[in-house]
């Protein structure tokens, strides 16, 4: 696009855009792509085939407007979350990044603030803009983590009308202990904030790891995000969904689009929570393959964070930008979030964690970006 | 969701929204549903194969991220649009509503102003709220026209920042002329806004009716957009389009949510155009309805308003309502658009064609709502 950009700077373009260049990880053929979180596993063939079938069936129809209140989804989407919730309490859209875009047009906007803790997933700035909400940049400790006063004190000094928490947080994949969530949550009291936890990655957590839908009940404006796009291997149907008091729904649809959702959207996701089983197995796997990935680091004298999720953020690198370079020479595409020295990786299948693995130790072995074993 | 409102009330909702509620036909289910310009003749058998077996295809890598720049469907739009356009003058969102809310984001927001002429698509204003645009309801003559002069004087007047102008307008159905959309273009041209013509419905206008594509060239910030929702009958899928300079679509770019179209739409869509020909014959028949619904109302002393597209609009009623549901009761279920006297009827099959004319000859007799043969 840049040959374009002389005539872009033409046009009536808001002064808040002028400048800008559009979000996205570079797409890139490679052999080994694990920069996205994408789920690598194959779709399994039952859920395919579930897939085949409702769309077919749905695509008899799709001369009319899709279920404006996708009432099937919501339910079966309410059976899986479990936490005694009911489709009432249910609200999905075109990915999470539109679940937290409608959030931020009903409850953020001109002349109010959200509140984030940074390093995290990177669309938030980028999501308050878009609607003109202010952002401000909340602070974590040196290595990334946030603890439950220090956040809670952030609240009480920035006053913000949303705040987002993202647990397994992106880029760093540990998730936040709920001592967290409810100290931002007591802290928004007096002001009465709404209060985000983005648990897109809740799936990959470890065993044990308590999810902020235990927190809802009681808590009229605790919102908890999730999303299709990771355990559930659909990141190409674009999928998110929360759950909340049914009224955080009824606010979400004085400024959701008309008909939002398709009929296929909706026929594709109802079909692979239908499946949820072989597509959860899947899940277990990443898993391993994330602990492999942790432990694979460390013996190479990297230093990865605790994870939560489907990818792994390390740290130990004295030129993170050659490494990322020396493996995709190498095949590999790693995300670089703009972190000095440090890099995200996707667990994905066995062969790509090995292959993963395997160029990493040939980058360290050469020098290249010369690991700094401080 | 009454029962949510004082709960509703209680969350930092943002103060705009108070007391408003969401937008939307109501979804009854009657025997004959003519309220929103659905396209009501079925799905051609050869369409409903090519797109389970497209999507069937797609779905084989929905765990992937889908293309972020639908590459394959903008070429597809661009030959099916023809007048030179290539896949870098394309642009496509989850329906037109999205695409409007898009260059609403990237052009109009907060200190900017959006014109438009009522009566029109009543999705305008709140597009404006849900973007903090300022909404202003330009003027259209007694009988719903709106001619070059005035149209150029209001936007002298105004200093809007982007005009919608919709051709075929709804609830009107009349499309406008091209003057109208060169008087407007000229007009902006000392404080350069963005004039979109939204052609929703351009396929269902008369023979020989100019589309706004044929201005495109030399006018960088027109805009044409356009939807699979009612030629392509795909209502269901969600895909509107438009059709611009290169640079107003890097301008979306800045906006859009990443990855916000799905395989699966991009897939579904791909399907139905290269199966355009069955689609467009069923084109055809729901332009001869829309002219026998003309004539009906004519005979019936009701006064249709000139269609190019695939509803009518028609006065001459004294209680409108009265007729609505009146109709409603003969399980004939037509639109309310607000305007006194006016209802607005979708063009469908030539049984539902029959079935409305009938059951409003009923109505006329037993003189509910009493045509008024002023």
């Amino acid at each position: 696009m840049t040959q374009n950009l002389d005539r872009l700077s033409a046009l009536p373009l808001r002064d808040s855009l002028r400048g800008r260049t559009p979000y996205g990880a570079p797409q890139l053929d490679v052999a080994v792509a694990l920069n996205t979180n994408e789920n690598t596993h194959p779709v399994p063939e039952d859920v395919h085939a579930a897939i085949v079938a409702e769309v077919t069936e749905a695509a008899r129809t799709l001369n009319r407007y899709p279920d404006r209140e996708f009432n099937a989804l919501r339910e079966e989407l309410a059976r899986y979350l479990g936490h005694g919730l009911r489709a009432e309490h249910l609200w999905a859209a075109n990915g999470s990044n539109e679940i937290l875009q409608q959030l931020l047009q009903a409850f953020g906007g001109p002349g109010r603030r959200l509140l984030t803790f940074v390093p995290t997933y990177s669309m938030y700035p980028l999501l308050a803009a878009g609607t003109d909400t202010e952002f401000v940049a909340g602070e974590r400790t040196a290595d990334f983590g946030l603890d439950a006063a220090s956040a809670a004190e952030q609240v009480r000094r920035h006053r913000p009308d949303v705040v987002f928490l993202c647990s397994p947080n992106n880029p760093t994949g540990t998730a936040l202990g709920l001592d967290v969530v409810r100290a931002v949550y007591e802290a928004t009291e007096d002001h009465r904030a709404l209060v985000v936890v983005d648990e897109a990655y809740a799936e990959f957590a470890h065993a044990g790891t308590a999810s902020a839908l235990s927190l809802l009940e009681g808590r009229p404006r605790l919102v908890v995000s999730r999303t299709m796009s990771k355990a559930f291997a659909l990141a190409g149907a674009r999928l998110g969904y929360f759950a909340a008091a049914p009224e955080v729904a009824d606010a979400v649809r004085l400024v959701r689009l008309p008909y939002h959702l398709s009929a296929v959207t909706q026929a594709t996701a109802l079909a692979a929570l239908r499946h949820s089983a072989s597509l959860l197995a899947n899940v277990e796997d990443i898993k391993a393959q994330r602990d492999r990935i942790v432990a694979g680091l460390q013996e190479l004298g990297l230093r990865p964070a605790v994870s939560d999720s489907n990818f792994v953020f390390f740290g130990g690198m004295a030129d993170s930008r050659t490494v990322w370079e020396a493996l995709l020479a190498r095949g590999v595409l790693v995300r670089d979030v703009g972190i000095p020295g440090h890099l995200r990786v996707t667990a994905g299948t066995e062969a790509e964690t090995t292959a993963f693995l395997e160029a990493l130790a040939g980058v360290v072995a050469e020098g290249a970006g010369t690991p700094s074993h401080a």
